[in-house]
C-alpha cells in the first residue's frame, strides 16, 4: 500500500521552506519548470498515449478522450500559464493593514501561505501544472490525486515538475503525487488533517459529495454550476436573446454555463417561441414547463428534477414566472449558488435581484460565463468556490493563503 | 426525539430574512434584547439557580460553578456587551472593491451574511447571548448547543431573545436552542451541513477534536491555546519577567495565557532562577527541562506530555534552548498557533520569530494576553480561530460574514 502518510509528513516540512521563501526565489522555480516541461516533452507526450490508449480501450467517449489529450500545442498552452503566473502578484508577505493601539501595541495583519493543500481531481492533466504551480506561487506543499484515466501523464509531469523543484534548490515534495488511484486510498487521503491545510476537489458531484462528507480536511467545494438568466418583463429581449445564446452555448461543458431559462409571463407570448427557435437551431435540446411548451410546441417537457440538474451539455430547460420573486425563489431554491444573471432594464428590479440572489457571482445584463479567475482579474484559478467560507467564487492566489496578526510591542502587558 | 431537522429548516428561513436588513432594524432588534433580558432577569436569575443547585449536587468544582453562575452584575455586563454592540460598524453590504474591465463590465465584490451559524459551547451562559448577537448583527441566524450543566440558563436566555425578535417584528427562529444535551443530538447537529453554513465549537480540545472528525458542516476551529513567551540571549530580563508574569497569572484560565517558557541559554543561569523564584512566589506551579532543574533546585521535572498541554491553571513548564531557531522548532511542533511571544532587543531575532513562527498572532515584547477581539479593536468576539481557513484570530462581526460577485453590465457577452 502507498504510504501517502509519509508523503503528507514531507510536504508538510516542504511547505515551511516553502513559506518561507521571497517571490524572486518562488519565480526562478517556475522557471525551471518551464524548462523541464520542453525538456520532458516527448517522455510526457508518451506517458499521455498510453492514457488515450487505455481509455480508447476502455471506450471513453470522444469528449473525455479529448479532454485527456495532451499534444505539443496543449503543451505550450500550459507553458502560457506558466509565464502568466511569473508575471502575477505575490500575495505573501502583504500586510493588510497595521494600527497603532491607545496602549502603543502596533497591531497588523499579513498574508501567509496555507500550509499544505491537497487537490483530488478527474480527468484532464493540465490541472495537474495549473494547481501545482498556483500553489508554489502562493507558497504552498501540494499533494496531487488525480483520476485513474490519467494517472501516467500525471505522474511524468509530476516527475518534471519535482525535477525543476530540484535544480531550483527547493525541496522536490513541495509536489508530490498519490498514484494509487484508489476510493479506498482517496478515503485515507482525506483523513489526513493533521498534515493538509485544506482540501479542494474538483470534478462532479459525487465527488464534492463524497469529500464535503468524509474529509476530515477542511474543504472548499467548487465548481458546480447550476446557473439561470432570469429575463424580467422590463428586459431588452436583443439582449436576452445574445446573453442566453452565449451563456448557454459557447461552452456547454463549463461550470458558468447557463443551465436554466426564466422568463417573466409578461414577456413570454413574445419571447419564449422567438428563444425556443434560436435555441433549437443551435443544437439545444430544450426542456420547458407547462406555458413553455403551449408556447412553443414541439419540445420535451421538463421534470422537477430538471431544475436542479447541470447539464454540461447543449440542454436547457425553460420556466415562465409570474414574478421576479418567484424568480428569485427558483435560483435560490434550485441554484448552486454559483453564477445568476437577470436581463432587466428597470432599476429596482436590478437592485432587488443583485441584493436577494444567494450565489458566488450575480450578473446584471451579462453573460454568466463571465464568472473565471482571468476575467475577473485575478489571473490564473484553482477552481471556482461554491460555499461561503474562506472563499466565494474564483480562487486565484489570494485565496490560497491565511493571514496572520503580528504585534510589535515595547513590554506592554495586560 | 427533538426534532432538530425542522429548527434547522426554520433557521434557514429565518437566515433569509435576517440577510435582507438593513443595520437600523437590526440595531432595534438588539435593544428589544437588552428590555427582554431586563424584564426577566428574575426568571433568567431563578432558572440558573436550577442549574447552580444540580451542579452542587453533582460536585462541580468552586471554578466551574462560579462559571456558571449569573447574577445581576453579571447580567448587566451582558446587557453592557449589547450596547457595544449596538455601536459596532455592521459589516454586511461593505463593496471591497469595484473595478472597471476593459470590456466595460464592473465587477465588485460585498460583503453578505453566511447564513446560518452553528455554536456549540461548554459551561458559560454569558456565551448564548454574546454570540446570538454578534449574529443577529452580522445577519446571519443561529443555532446554540450548550452544555448540560448550563441548560436551564441557556432556555431561559433564548426565550428572552426570541422575544425580542418578535417584538422587533423579526422571526423567532433567527435564534434557537437545541434542548437535548446528548452526544447523540450533538452528532447529529453536526451533520446538518444542508442547512448549516458554518459551525463553530467553543470548549476543551476533546470538543474540538470531536467537531473535526464528524461534522460536515464547515468547521472553525476555535480556542486551545498553548502558548508561548520566549526570553531570547538579546531579551531585557525585567521586561521579561513583568510579561511573563502578566501572560501567566493575569488569567490562567484563558486560552491565551501563557502556558510554557523557553529561555535561551545564554541568560538561563541568571534569569531561571529569578523567574522560578517569581512564579513560585505567585502560586504557580513550574516544571522544567534538565537544565532548568539543575539551575532552581526544587521543582518538578517536566514530562514529553508537558510540552504539548493547555494547563488552563497556576502551572507553566519551562525549558532552556540552545538557539532561537531551537525556540522557534519547539512552538512550532508543541504549540497550538494561537498567541507565540519573543522578548528581545535584538532586529534580526525580532524579524526571524516574526516570519518563522506559525500562530494566529505572533508578538515581539508584549504579552500572548492582548489575542482578543477587544484588544485588536474588532470589537466583540465570537471565538479565537486556530486554523487558517476562513479566519485567523479573534473573529468579529467581519469573520461572520462572506462575500458575493456583483457584476453590472450592459449586455456584454464572452
Amino acid at each position: 500500500m502507498e504510504d501517502i502518510i509519509k508523503k503528507a509528513i514531507l510536504a508538510k516540512k516542504a511547505g515551511i521552506v516553502l513559506s518561507r521563501l521571497d517571490t524572486v526565489q518562488k519565480n526562478k522555480c517556475l522557471s525551471h519548470m518551464i524548462d523541464a516541461l520542453i525538456e520532458d516533452t516527448e517522455y510526457i507526450l508518451n506517458e499521455n498515449q498510453k492514457d488515450m490508449a487505455a481509455g480508447k480501450l476502455k471506450g471513453m467517449s470522444e469528449a473525455l478522450l479529448d479532454r485527456l489529450l495532451l499534444n505539443k500545442k496543449r503543451l505550450e498552452g500550459i507553458i502560457e500559464g506558466l509565464k502568466q503566473l511569473i508575471a502575477l502578484k505575490d500575495p505573501v508577505g502583504e500586510v493588510l493593514y497595521m494600527n497603532k493601539m491607545p496602549n502603543g501595541l502596533l497591531i497588523g495583519q499579513t498574508r501567509v501561505p496555507l500550509g499544505v493543500i491537497g487537490i483530488i481531481y478527474e480527468a484532464r492533466p493540465n490541472v495537474t501544472v495549473d494547481a501545482a504551480s498556483l500553489c508554489i506561487k502562493s507558497g504552498n506543499a501540494v499533494i496531487l490525486r488525480g483520476g485513474s484515466e490519467a494517472v501516467n501523464s500525471n505522474i511524468a509531469l509530476v516527475k518534471s515538475l519535482r525535477k525543476a523543484l530540484v535544480s531550483a534548490g527547493l525541496p522536490e515534495d513541495s509536489i508530490s503525487i498519490i498514484e494509487d488511484t484508489s476510493r479506498e486510498t482517496a478515503a485515507r487521503f482525506m483523513k489526513l488533517n493533521e498534515y493538509i491545510d485544506v482540501l479542494i476537489p474538483r470534478g462532479g458531484a459525487g465527488l464534492i459529495k463524497s469529500a464535503i462528507e468524509n474529509s476530515t480536511i477542511p474543504v472548499i467545494q467548487t465548481g458546480i454550476g447550476n446557473c439561470h438568466v432570469y429575463v424580467d418583463s422590463y428586459g431588452d429581449l436583443n439582449m436576452a436573446e445574445r446573453i442566453i445564446l452565449n451563456a448557454k452555448i459557447s461552452r456547454p461543458g463549463v461550470c458558468n454555463a447557463e443551465e436554466k431559462l426564466l422568463v417573466h409571463k409578461d414577456v413570454a407570448d413574445e419571447f419564449i417561441p422567438r428563444i425556443v427557435k434560436s435555441l433549437t437551431e443551435s443544437g439545444v435540446e430544450v426542456r420547458g414547463c407547462e406555458t413553455t411548451l403551449k408556447l412553443s410546441g414541439d419540445i420535451k417537457p421538463a421534470e422537477d428534477i430538471d431544475w436542479y440538474t447541470e447539464y454540461l451539455d447543449y440542454i436547457i430547460a425553460v420556466k415562465v414566472v409570474d414574478s421576479i420573486d418567484e424568480a428569485i425563489e427558483h435560483i435560490n431554491k434550485y441554484g448552486t449558488k454559483h453564477s445568476e444573471a437577470i436581463v432587466t432594464d428597470n432599476y429596482s428590479n436590478s437592485r432587488k435581484f443583485m441584493a436577494e440572489v444567494d450565489a458566488a457571482a450575480v450578473y446584471i445584463n451579462a453573460s454568466t460565463r463571465f464568472t473565471d479567475g482571468n476575467e475577473f482579474g485575478l489571473g490564473a484559478e484553482i477552481g471556482i468556490s461554491t460555499q461561503k467560507l474562506h472563499a466565494r467564487g474564483p480562487m486565484g492566489l489570494k485565496e490560497l493563503t491565511s493571514t496572520k496578526y503580528i504585534i510589535y510591542g515595547d513590554g506592554q502587558i495586560r
